[in-house]
């Protein structure tokens, strides 16, 4: 690991952040965070509070040597495991794996093909040992070959219905209330906030908007080729191709930055080693500069 | 070509564009466009000031069919030849001509090999001869192998200074105003307004807010991939590879749209057959859109 950079007057890592309250609502319920000393509100006083808040007054104050513009207060977030759960898989495992038994119907020679045909067996104990290589065949297979219309209808419809096994609720509804509130605050306080996540762009697109109030434009994740044609009808169709432009994981995550915003991040958060050049990047900015790990997901605050 | 799909409301083609006014006026002296029948003050009454006035009233106006969420709103604008200048060349082929003494100094063994050589001889007639593979390599040793900060610097530096040879003004100076006023009433009206080029996206993004008011994150175009590592001092870095991940023309325009915004635009402007498949794709979208191919590039209005 190189060196850590610690020129930024404010560059803040916390392990292991100390949240008490990390129950899960339905965004819904969320109103606009407060931009005073209320913000915040499921967060204990503490140091990882008091980073946030004093992070937010020093570039938002015009009299302050960190102010930053409302146009370059970009604040970047990972998705699993930051703003929503990741255990025992992540959301979008399951939704490739759900998706098999449709994918086999459209094409049965796959039935006795593996891995497909562990996936239908339904034996869970086999289905955790897939290898990576096997769950790479099961993303390709119901992530890429139709058209990007079909994958959002599809994908819309399982973020809709689909219930996690634990809580039985929608995936979209196992988001972390204290991050929802920093999202809020930081917004309220001029930040644009985006999404950076290993997790496929397209997928996380179809309910960003919804679940945290984060356009598709301002989801960065992994992104995979589209080509440009016309059905049989002469209309015009984008089909997702099993090509991968961008994997945003580890240095993907400050190079997809790049690609897809093209400013370096006043703030960034994040839970685990696949964030760690995107925080390192975002604290070798100048000034003033928020890089935090969050550490909320083991089993006794879930 | 394929069949033009005609199913929306209201998809607007015009050829020739009857603009009398193309007067090039530096963008500071721009206000914020009304949204009253005061808009597009520079247009001449006539079919084409209609179309979008009236797809503006009927995008925005709630109690039309047509309404678009003010979130939805994207509008998309292929820059070189509709927002500002291409003729006789592309601004940035100037900036990547005007790179290779900078670039030849650094590799002073480049002095005698093609086209470097032809590029520091100065003879014009010989330079506008070269081939589009030693194009290639001129743009690949102008605009790659340096940091992304490095290269913003030398950029930034150009377009603050360099001058065209003809109105002898800084290139972010010859913008066209009506199509600022299209850009400003859009925005005035809700939209959020993207360039759409198969220019540099790097390059354009360091004037774009400046000069289009459009910022960083809304400029999409051609585009390298960057690698993440370490400088000497372990700062973290980002380098410009001379790997293409996104060629921004024709159909890469809405492969590039869906990678980059993810969103079908409502309206979409261009002026070539560059932008055809851009204009098809938002064209072929559900209710109201707007796709508008501008000419206004010729040598009489200029």
């Amino acid at each position: 690991m190189p060196p850590r950079t610690n020129h930024s007057d404010l560059v803040v890592t916390l392990v292991a952040l100390a949240i008490l309250f990390t129950s899960l609502i339905p965004t819904s319920a969320l109103a606009e965070a407060p931009t005073s000393s209320t913000a915040l509100p499921s967060w204990n006083d503490g140091p990882a509070k008091q980073a946030i808040t004093d992070f937010v007054k020093s570039t938002t104050d015009p009299s302050s040597p960190n102010f930053v513009p409302p146009e370059a207060r970009i604040a970047t977030f990972d998705q699993d495991g930051t703003l929503w759960v990741e255990h025992p898989i992540y959301s979008q495992v399951v939704y490739c794996l759900d998706r098999v038994p449709a994918v086999v119907k459209a094409k049965p020679e796959l039935a006795n093909v593996e891995p497909f045909k562990t996936v239908l067996s339904g034996d869970r104990g086999a289905i955790a040992k897939l290898s990576t290589p096997d769950l790479e065949k099961i993303l390709f297979a119901t992530l890429t070959g139709m058209t990007v219309g079909t994958f959002e209808a599809e994908a819309k419809k399982w973020t809709d219905e689909a219930k996690d096994g634990r809580w039985k609720r929608p995936y979209t509804e196992l988001t972390y209330q204290p991050m929802q509130e920093v999202l809020s605050y930081l917004r309220a306080n001029g930040f644009k906030t985006y999404i950076v996540t290993g997790g496929g762009q397209d997928f996380v697109r179809v309910y960003s908007e919804r679940v945290y109030g984060i356009p598709p434009e301002q989801v960065v994740g992994t992104a995979g080729g589209t080509t440009y044609s016309y059905d049989t009808e002469g209309k015009p169709i984008l089909t997702k191709d099993p090509k991968l432009l961008l994997n945003d994981n580890d240095a993907g995550k400050p190079e997809g930055i790049h690609l897809m915003i093209g400013r370096r991040p006043y703030a960034s958060f994040g839970n685990s080693s696949g964030d760690q050049q995107m925080l390192e990047y975002t604290g070798a900015g100048e000034g003033a500069r928020l890089s935090m790990l969050v550490l909320h997901d083991d089993a006794t605050r879930e």
